[in-house]
């Protein structure tokens, strides 16, 4: 994230070894290698090219207009996308420990984002950059299985998202989301589910209170 | 589709010369080129496997409920996605010529689909399994790149999907409909571009005579 970095004077530190693996792999390492066993040397260069960020609760990974230069694995924390229609926020996906984000629309073009980023706890990441991603596309073949793979699981996930907004009953969106996000409610404020599930928080806090 | 199959007794044709390109290439073949170059040897290998197959406007490609063990290179029609809250439908996507089909949960991991796709118009399709694609992905490293590729961008349009329906202001999901599948406008019922709006076709008609 060029113009975020230049701004927040973002310093790429090391990965602390008290997040790594026993075997001291990195936390992305690992995730790349849970998602596809991959080679020795496609970990120790994944290793070699992370670096950690923290971010306070309530600030901004990424702002809508800034491309987004680096990938994340979030090691803690809960983040949210969010979108602006006029002065209104509009929250259009919500994630926890052990998933990548990114801007969506960098990943493979480097096109500016439409969506802006926020930890909504103190969150721990991992990164890397779309460039040195490149670099192990172009070197280790074996990576391309693994975007592959991570890809349908999020492209399936984004289908979802699409899906559970069209439904017109609050009940079945509020299901819906406590039956794939249910273990994340009581850290996300309701405002935020309620604008992900695309209804008011009375709406919400109505369907909350029917189903208890 | 294995249910579908049966029921349909669905016969693999091949691909007819008029469908391929001048060097005799299948559509399905020209187009993972065009997404990223490959090699003849594969090329050829997509065309030896691949089978063209017709469908009628009205008809269901794939039930909501079955595994989809094929996937789809649209080369004429129109197609959408629909799943079903009680006895109503609701239109999550819709795509035409060029793009590939499928349902979404069956690409890594043949899960039963959730959604049904249906024809719109009278169309054709380039067809190949999940089974041999895998084939590929396993004798063919460049066609991870392919998938990886083409992937990213159909994650990009779900996440489009997802924050579209969010959109509070029925003109700003109708001007944004009409910026990405504008094209199409003309050739997809009302009442699927309502329902894939999240919003009654009288708003639908209301915000068109508005615009216009």
């Amino acid at each position: 994230m060029s113009s975020q970095s230049k701004t927040n004077n973002q310093v790429l530190l090391p990965v602390p070894r008290e997040w790594c693996t026993k075997e001291g792999r990195s936390p992305i390492a690992a995730f790349v290698n849970f998602v596809h066993p991959v080679s020795d040397a496609l970990l120790n260069h994944i290793d070699a090219l992370c670096f950690s960020h923290t971010i306070q609760k309530g600030k901004l990974l990424l702002k809508a207009g800034d491309i987004c230069h680096h990938l994340y694995f979030v090691r803690k924390g809960v983040f949210r996308g969010f979108v602006k229609e006029g002065s209104k926020e509009i929250t259009t996906w919500i994630t926890a420990e052990n998933e990548i984000i990114a801007s969506i629309r960098g990943i493979e073009h480097q096109l500016p984002s439409i969506e802006n980023i926020q930890a909504i706890e103190d969150s721990e990441l991992v990164g890397g950059s779309f460039e040195q991603l490149q670099f192990l596309y172009d070197n280790y073949p074996e990576m391309n299985i693994v975007s592959r793979k991570l890809l349908s699981q999020y492209y399936a996930d984004a289908e979802e998202r699409a899906f559970i907004s069209r439904l017109t009953k609050a009940n079945s969106r509020y299901n819906h989301f406590m039956s794939t996000k249910g273990q994340l409610v009581n850290r996300i404020p309701l405002k935020y589910i309620a604008s992900y599930l695309g209804m008011t928080l009375e709406t919400l806090s109505r369907t909350r209170s029917k189903i208890r």
